[in-house]
């Protein structure tokens, strides 16, 4: 693949690394790609980060035909740039695409194009404790028409934020709600895809239980509301009597790439992990019996995210006494050690640029 | 409010009346607001139809935060613009914001953009048979930020688009492929608002169905399987042994102005007319002992649309023998002939200009 690339006339001035937040700032260069019926992906590009010029009727904003990705670039203490897994998100994004009949890319063009553009933007991945360079692939409709079907024209595109320490205050439990009235996904729906829609139709939930003073939801499954399916945007894991378990992937559930690594890496260690259905009822049972050893959450944002309470409107339960429990702690300060190049990368999960 | 107003430099040509097509020709202005917290809706304007400056992190490219509406004014003979029951149209997208987490606008200020908009792009309203001009209002996510969160930034508008007839080729039944795959909506999802993410999830199944030689799917419940919701992107109704029956209002059907007008015309007429769970099962018994009458969708841009053929991938049904029912026309004819101000309005429901 050819890219075209477009100098910048000036470069910006980098934020405080100790003040980036997630998602606020942006880089000085993007990278695009347009798709036509008939032409195929065309015009690969590097070009300075600017507005986009989108017309009133684009469908994107209409009808949300779109996918994206999220992952992040750190820098080894030698000054390399490391990425984590990062084809599987680019294999993830193509498995979202089919179900939302978007046209998939080539997975090593999109990866060449990412390394392209972090080999411009190297001075942009922070190397404060804690911050990375968060990676957001996406591609969107944008034919110009209003007729609800499959668009003719999509844009590709990979934007690139510096983003802060998530545990900025230290790592710590979160208190989560259980959600039983807004449901987020269901087997034949979309909920296996990484698609605007899914984010779009988690926000009230996400609204209503912050302002009962919780972090995040747990969803159940949308049918009988008593299955776990995931907790906010993460996958949601339980020690139970010394055995892992999780949701298994059911169609409505995102096959998190966090989540897979968790997997692996405990079953190397010797764990036993259980993919299965899990009844929200098992898990109260278990904190009943005291057998409820701990609770987190895994995404790319923050890696593990210790869950320290969970509640319904009748019930609370408190896991590890509301403190950080050992296996997550583990588990958070082993996938960051190898994210970030100071341990050993026994899975070949690291690509080094 | 007070709206500002920019003037075009030059107009478009009006395209070929007799060759609209839905959604590919835009008029000269579009009405445009924006919402920003703490502000609330501000700075309303009607200016030239143009591309917007989107940046390539505004929200509504990853999380889809959006909604909208359809509605079409027509000409009358007297040269009115006529609008039908349009208020409805305006409350329907608060309730959907609502879900969305989108501040609410005011009804009255939208119309009277909308009134304004209408009034400047008088001669974009066409008056050949079958046509009208076709009304997208919409809101959608703006801010320039990707943590998944409402919007502190949004953008309303309102474009317009002179559309062709819908049934340029006569008014015909069409064949809907029965879906039990993919899932459109479920209780407690976001099935009811008119929002992005339900077209973009319902384009895979509407695209195999396509491929199968059908025009539409019909959905049934997201989580049995066996209960009708809606065809296609239009409420659905069935006449059975003389009794006219359509879905109740569940949460995960749209609530559709054309469907609810249909209710009222019916009883109006005498007819029994009853809003309930409807399993298809009870649809295909009643065509196999011949008492299924007719089956018609009902939406804003087909008005209604007569259904000669039902079918899943093991049994198959004719209705009406192919051939528009006689109430289906009745209604198409009533309805449009109110809509185009030939028949007295005895509903109160045409808004004229």
């Amino acid at each position: 693949m050819n890219i075209t690339i477009i100098k910048a006339k000036s470069l910006k001035e980098k934020p405080d690394p100790k003040a980036l937040g997630f998602g606020k700032h942006f880089t000085d260069y993007m990278f695009e790609m347009d798709y036509f019926d008939g032409k195929g992906w065309i015009n690969p590009t590097i070009k300075p980060y600017e507005p986009l010029e989108l017309h009133p009727s684009s469908l994107i904003l209409h009808y949300g035909q779109a996918v994206f990705e999220g992952l992040k670039a750190y820098k080894s203490q030698e000054g390399k740039t490391l990425l984590f897994r990062p084809e599987q998100n680019f294999e993830r994004l193509n498995i979202s695409s089919d179900r939302m009949c978007i046209p998939e890319i080539n997975v090593n063009d999109a990866m060449d194009a990412m390394y392209k553009l972090l080999e411009i933007e190297n001075d942009w991945i922070p190397t404060f404790e804690g911050t990375s360079l968060y990676i957001r692939p996406f591609i969107f409709a944008n034919e110009n028409a209003l007729g609800v079907s499959t668009s003719a024209h999509f844009k590709f595109m990979i934007i690139l934020t510096p983003v802060g320490a998530y545990y900025s205050e230290g790592f710590s439990p979160v208190k989560i709600y259980v959600e039983q009235k807004y449901v987020r996904a269901v087997p034949g729906g979309v909920g296996m895809a990484k698609t605007a829609g899914n984010y779009a139709a988690s926000i009230k939930a996400q609204y209503e239980a912050k302002k009962k003073g919780y972090s995040q939801v747990l969803w159940l499954d949308g049918c009988e509301h008593k299955y776990v399916e995931e907790v906010g945007t993460m996958n949601v894991f339980f020690k139970v009597n010394g055995e892992v378990i999780t949701p298994e992937l059911n169609g409505s559930i995102l096959s998190g790439i966090t989540r897979n690594s968790v997997i692996q890496l405990l079953k190397s260690e010797g764990y036993k992990v259980t993919e299965r259905r899990i009844e929200l009822k098992e898990i109260f049972d278990a904190a009943d019996k005291g057998e409820l050893d701990e609770v987190f959450g895994t995404g790319t944002a923050a890696v593990i995210s210790p869950v320290g309470e969970l509640a319904t409107d009748d019930k609370k339960i408190t896991i590890s006494d509301g403190k950080v429990g050992k296996l997550s702690q583990w588990l958070y300060n082993e996938l960051t050690d190898i994210q970030n190049g100071i341990k050993p990368d026994k899975f070949g999960w690291v690509k080094t640029l």
